[in-house]
């Protein structure tokens, strides 16, 4: 197979992105459907994205002071009502079940769509008094919700992902966590996935169902489509009322206590596929790859073969800091793994022949900007260390300017459309009603993705109704 | 409250074993009930047991060239029945999932209780050319399986495991994994679990539903019960066959594969309490104990207070290698606190009073013998390192006799019952037949554990009816 062929099989980035993303998903082997409907399958090179999501994002959490463990993963219908939003939000995607076993069952049992429900029941039996809290816990886990129209890793009935949960005294010291939860996924999503990301509140019409307040981090994709890459959400004591967590406070009082979620999910695995990927497939942030080099040897003859398999494979040894993979496979050629890497977002290829091991040196071709060069046996280790850190801050350079190149201002609704059609993030302004929230929506098929903490504070005139604004919002279509 | 108090909440470990086993899970909060019959909440404490078995096991998978993956939760109630024998014995267990939304489904789908049928439908889409195996994948997750008696960890609705799947080209090669994953087992749960099993093959009426061979590792808890700590499947062509899983060999015949598949599970934890435990409570072998040393400052004054605040900290500076809780709550006396460390498994405990900063030392007590010992703060972490090590190595040794002092041997039916009835392992030997194994299981509630790899080719008469024996074989009651 010819590296044009192999490369032709993969729809254009450029012109037919929704397909490019569904043929790299495939042909990286990163996921794969199963007979039940949206039901995905995360093959091992797109599971170990997630194992170091995990072990990223795992680390930031218990270094801000939360533990993990597992609730169930069936909830009564009962108890998911208790919270009439949240029931209204999420029970008409709620997967049943209603047998266990040989029997009936007398009340129906929801898989889980997000775990409020359960958790807050069990934390009014943990929550007694004021030295009860904080509660910090974390959960990885699945859940599901019965979408119709599905895509890989965005949109599946299954999914994987954390929620955290957390119980506090005062609302101060919750909305502490909220923000500070927000800001722990900026920091990952920014440093670890090299995705610039926009903070900000959502709107009253977009906020989680059963939420105070909800505020999220937006990012945008290779198309301009914004995707909301996590959120944060302030309970209020919607929850601790309807479930009961009361404690008695220093003053003896017995109060509600003041509750937060929090949440990332394997969709993040979609935005590192769009943001990156170009024209001959993925391109992974090396924090996260699931391979961050690729050693392929070149030889002609068998004596080549011995020899150059012997270098790649000292090199290999010297490089144990790093994930290495070494393709040794010989029913292809090289030029066919350089393109098949090339197209599984390898950061670094390291091409390793019979002048290269003659001159004690490798050929480094980065997967990014292609740009090659030669790099001496000795001290390695060392030299490709900066390179992939080079690569990491170069990705996150790279897609700030696509950002900012891609987001515009408009001061009248049709602007805002053409620059909605024209697949932007816009800055428009908006008088805070979900009338003219709607209204909008419906004319543009854009949503406004947050309030940004980070904005202009002038006013102006609403772009649908013209009544005052306190500032600019972000409008954009999204995933 | 006195600690004698405190002691006297957990049931007697030697007298109402099975009492204190569930007091010590609630008291010692590793794990809670929630409102769906059999489905446990494990609170943090006790899922950083699994977090730690986790890393430990994963580890070793990926050592012996094991990738992870994830399959869905659901499974078609058709699929699930492609196996004869594997639908017969799980069918009875399932929770089904009958409406999703807003809609009935044509088909019922079941909640995993296993997965080898939706993975290996799976495989058999990936597997064409003898060049794609083997296929060696592990994952972690939930499954479910619709128990009427449960119990913490052992026997519960919903439980988190990992099961490995894997697919070969021949039955050498795979009998090779399958014998490989159970010594991966072994070596875990003795090295690091601290707990030694038995390892043998599973008689025809105790093996998987669906497998060839089933092998197993057998432990013996504190009350002389069998627990089965993990077991690894021969699938032989059984799953390749109904799945299809076929390739084309280096002879370019078509071929089915070979498939394996291999489990551990929560219940590993049930094991870990029930092996160390004693009256006062848990005790944790260092290599996956939540916290393997809490720090118990002492002081009676403020001014002491803030001597040995500051000492302590320094103390827990040093100590960054190991997981180490510091105790400062104020509202308890320190010999309340050793208490509950005591009961909670900490395997060391670290006083701090003002007279050990004064010598520049700490008092550090073991919670397996209770001994004491005065060590220099200078150097702490390298012999607090040893310190683990020794422990960890005694509680193995101490487990190793407790089994062989309660393993006996039984030439006849009455011998063997009175030692079942003395809550022995019992070595006895049985004709191969499988209306044996049975008749003792109802005389005496005993089943065979397995026919160790180990044992006594000596040939004798079956203890049930007298015919001729290639060898003992290993009877216990089990959980």
């Amino acid at each position: 197979m010819s590296n044009e062929h192999f490369v032709r099989n993969i729809a254009s980035h450029d012109e037919e992105y929704s397909r490019w993303y569904t043929d790299v998903i495939y042909k990286a082997q990163l996921a794969d459907w199963s007979l039940v409907h949206g039901c995905m399958v995360i093959r091992p090179y797109g599971f170990s994205l997630w194992e170091n999501i995990q072990q990223l994002l795992d680390k930031r959490f218990k270094a801000t002071g939360h533990q993990n463990a597992y609730f169930p993963l069936l909830i009564p219908e009962s108890l998911l009502a208790k919270e009439a939003e949240h029931v209204e939000g999420f029970a008409p995607e709620v997967a049943w079940v209603t047998r266990g076993g040989q029997d009936d069952l007398e009340e129906r049992l929801a898989i889980r769509p997000t775990s409020e429900a359960i958790i807050g029941e069990t934390y009014s039996k943990w929550v007694q008094s004021w030295r009860d809290l904080p509660i910090l816990i974390n959960q990885w886990c699945n859940v599901m919700r019965w979408e119709k129209v599905t895509r890989f890793f965005l949109r599946t009935t299954e999914f994987l992902w954390q929620e955290g949960h957390t119980v506090h005294r005062t609302h101060e010291e919750a909305r502490e966590e909220v923000l500070r939860m927000l800001g722990v996924y900026q920091d990952f999503v920014e440093n670890e996935l090299a995705i610039p990301v926009i903070a900000g509140q959502k709107t009253e019409q977009e906020k989680f169902k059963g939420a105070l307040e909800t505020f999220s981090i937006e990012a945008m994709m290779g198309d301009g489509k914004a995707l909301q890459a996590a959120t944060s959400h302030d309970l209020g004591q919607h929850f601790s009322s309807v479930f009961d967590i009361k404690f008695q406070d220093m003053d003896k009082e017995m109060k509600y206590a003041w509750t937060t979620s929090w949440g990332a999910s394997t969709r993040l695995i979609g935005a590192l596929i769009m943001v990156h990927g170009d024209e001959s497939g993925l391109i992974f942030p090396p924090n996260v790859a699931p391979y961050q080099v690729v050693i392929v040897p070149i030889w002609r003859s068998d004596e080549e073969q011995a020899q150059v398999g012997a270098a790649a494979q000292q090199v290999q040894r010297q490089l144990g800091d790093f994930r290495v993979h070494y393709d040794g496979r010989d029913e292809y050629k090289p030029g066919w793994k350089f393109s098949e890497w090339e197209m599984r977002g390898v950061p670094l290829r390291i091409e390793i022949g019979p002048r290269d091991v003659a001159a004690r040196q490798v050929t480094v071709v980065r997967r990014d900007t292609r740009e090659k060069r030669q790099l001496p046996m000795d001290g390695l280790s060392a030299t490709l260390g900066d390179l992939l850190r080079e690569v990491q801050g170069d990705l996150l350079a790279r897609a700030r300017t696509f950002l900012s190149d891609n987001t515009v201002a408009a001061s009248s609704l049709p602007e805002l459309q053409e620059a909605i059609a024209a697949r932007k993030f816009v800055w428009a302004h908006w008088c805070g009603r979900t009338q003219c929230e709607l209204a909008v929506k419906e004319k543009t098929a854009a949503t406004i993705r947050n309030i940004p903490f980070e904005r202009d504070k002038a006013p102006g005139s609403c772009v649908n109704c013209g009544q005052p604004s306190t500032g600019p919002v972000l409008f954009a279509r999204s995933y």
